[in-house]
């Protein structure tokens, strides 16, 4: 079992893409969404081709010590006018293996892409949780964030 | 009185930065956030050159008939591997000037995001709106939103 003192965070390549969707999918609103096929739906290697070259987003992966990817989370840094013209962090797609959840890697992760919003001028960072995920949410109140707006989605 | 069927969207110019900042700022939440000074904090132009050369960013503005610049919007699409590789889009920054309100000026604006977010492949679009803004999340419901989610934020 990993301890969040072994873990290391880096940037996602493109042979995590494969555990990536297998951590989005193994959960109750991914299950539904994912296509866990071998191999993997072009279209998955494909967004990663162009999160990969998009400057703003770092997507990366907590390692544990053997090297074995154990979580996710991407980070978009989005430049806008508003809180005079400071730019946003935007969390997506926070995931941890089944196996390792409830051992601080989760909170490594989001900690890793605060400090990295704050270092590339961000004045905000925000993130949707759907409305279910009440341990989630409890989860980010404890790491400073508010739950100070309402989530809107629209899918197509 | 601008009516919805006059109004042009296009994108925002560097000229247009000022009005864009008044409109940010007549609003109870933006009035604490932003400095109305003339000339302008260059951390607003900072920002908009950001965002200007930011392919995956449109900020634009609703114009009346007479050339008036009377709303604004940012939309990012967002590359993502969650949801098969599917795009996101973020929209952010919805603001009309308050003396054209509830002409639909919010709703033409919004409605051309979710358009162009779906011509660029996104499957998604989604969105924070303060809690308190319930007259917002009305709005965004009749356009087809859903209020799944909640918003988290983290300012520092």
């Amino acid at each position: 079992m990993a301890a969040a003192s072994s873990i290391t965070i880096r940037r996602a390549r493109r042979e995590d893409v494969g555990i990536i969707v297998r951590m989005l999918a193994d959960d109750p609103l991914g299950g539904a969404r994912e296509r866990l096929e071998h191999p993997l739906p072009p279209s998955y290697v494909q967004a990663f081709e162009r999160v990969d070259r998009d400057p703003n987003i770092r997507l990366v992966v907590a390692e544990d010590g053997d090297g074995a990817v154990i979580g996710c989370l991407q980070l978009c840094i989005l430049p806008g006018i508003s809180s005079q013209g400071a730019s946003r962090g935007l969390i997506e797609d926070v995931r941890v293996a089944t196996h390792c959840r409830s051992h601080g890697i989760g909170e490594r992760l989001v900690r890793w892409a605060i400090a990295e919003a704050e270092a590339n001028g961000c004045k905000l960072v925000e993130l949707l949780t759907h409305h279910t995920r009440v341990d989630a949410q409890r989860f980010y109140v404890r790491l400073g964030f508010q739950p100070s707006h309402v989530g809107m989605t629209l899918r197509f």
